[in-house]
């Protein structure tokens, strides 16, 4: 099983990062980072850079695609290489999937059309766009399109994709390996939980 | 507020940028990935390099230490630049504080001596060995020395940090733009809570 995330500027660090852990640990599965050329790839905040071990072009067709959002989804919208690999890709693989923003890439690949999606809340209407039905779920499974929402959502839906892939044992094994039993210290993790003011902070320090 | 991340081969990535993702998005934090010399670091997977972006005498004095752990923690232990770093670093931090296996690096450097401080559940009894009293907590707190439970805790322990370090306001900020308000599929995330079996399965995983 091979999965394959595609890193371009300005990419969310733990967009990418929560899946490939999860995935990464599971028997089986090779996971490897790509870009239109391989390199070191510069995150949103300009201070962690992933390697890409491959381009686009070294593997056109991989089981798995997890696209990770962030501020540069914006420019990476008119990366051609890139949306033509999702495009192709897609064609082959048994699960497309995104975090966050992601979304906004398949959809600029023309995999959402018809089909429920969501993305970080912040942007979620914005997936209409795309012909896709927006929908404020964590992780959204359409066949073998699945979406998960903001940043740290790539961790439950990686969880959810290897229940499938492989079976619920190796998940549960992976969530006991990476002792995923969280207990964040507020409950502010959605704009309907947070305190009033909170989601305008957010956007603040997203943008 | 700078803080500092040391990385050495086969660290385990997300107990890396789980709190570098919280604390790179609160202002007026800068967060640099440091080794014993500036370049990229190859995870326990082999399949994720960060790069370093400053070497352990680039940057003797951070304001925070985040210790990530993995199974190169091992091999870590005698790592004498990286051990000596932290010993005199810790002097003058204000936070000082490790993710999973993470806490052994702490524990070697001295910093742990007659402190209650957790780990990775499979590792935890050995923190015995560095003069600590183990604690099967998610994070724990005592004074300026922070240590969290296994991989996925460190978000948990670098948003109660922040909440220290700013304010509560901006912890939630972060969290909520991180949409952090976690469902994951199963509830196997602690050795108490995961079925029968789960725990000798992911040894197999992590080992």
């Amino acid at each position: 099983m091979h999965v394959a995330i595609p890193l371009y500027p300005r990419f969310t660090a733990l967009d990418a990062v929560g899946p490939y852990t999860v995935l990464a640990f599971a028997p089986g599965v090779t996971v490897t980072f790509v870009a239109g050329q391989a390199g070191p790839v510069l995150d949103d905040r300009g201070s962690l850079s992933i390697a890409a071990t491959a381009s686009y072009a070294d593997l056109p067709r991989p089981d798995v695609v997890v696209v990770p959002g962030g501020p540069g989804t914006l420019e990476a919208l008119s990366d051609q290489a890139l949306l033509g690999w999702l495009r192709e890709a897609h064609e082959h693989t048994r699960w497309t999937t995104s975090v966050c923003s992601g979304s906004y890439l398949l959809g600029a690949a023309g995999v959402l059309k018809g089909l429920r999606a969501t993305s970080h809340w912040a942007v979620l209407d914005g997936l209409g766009d795309f012909g896709a039905e927006p929908v404020s779920e964590r992780v959204v499974v359409e066949g073998k399109v699945v979406t998960a929402a903001g940043v740290s959502a790539g961790i439950d839906m990686a969880l959810t994709l290897l229940a499938q892939v492989n079976d619920a044992e190796t998940a549960q094994a992976v969530q006991l390996a990476i002792e995923y039993d969280p207990r964040p210290p507020f409950d502010a993790g959605s704009p309907a939980k947070a305190p009033e003011g909170t989601a305008e902070r957010a956007l603040t320090l997203i943008s």
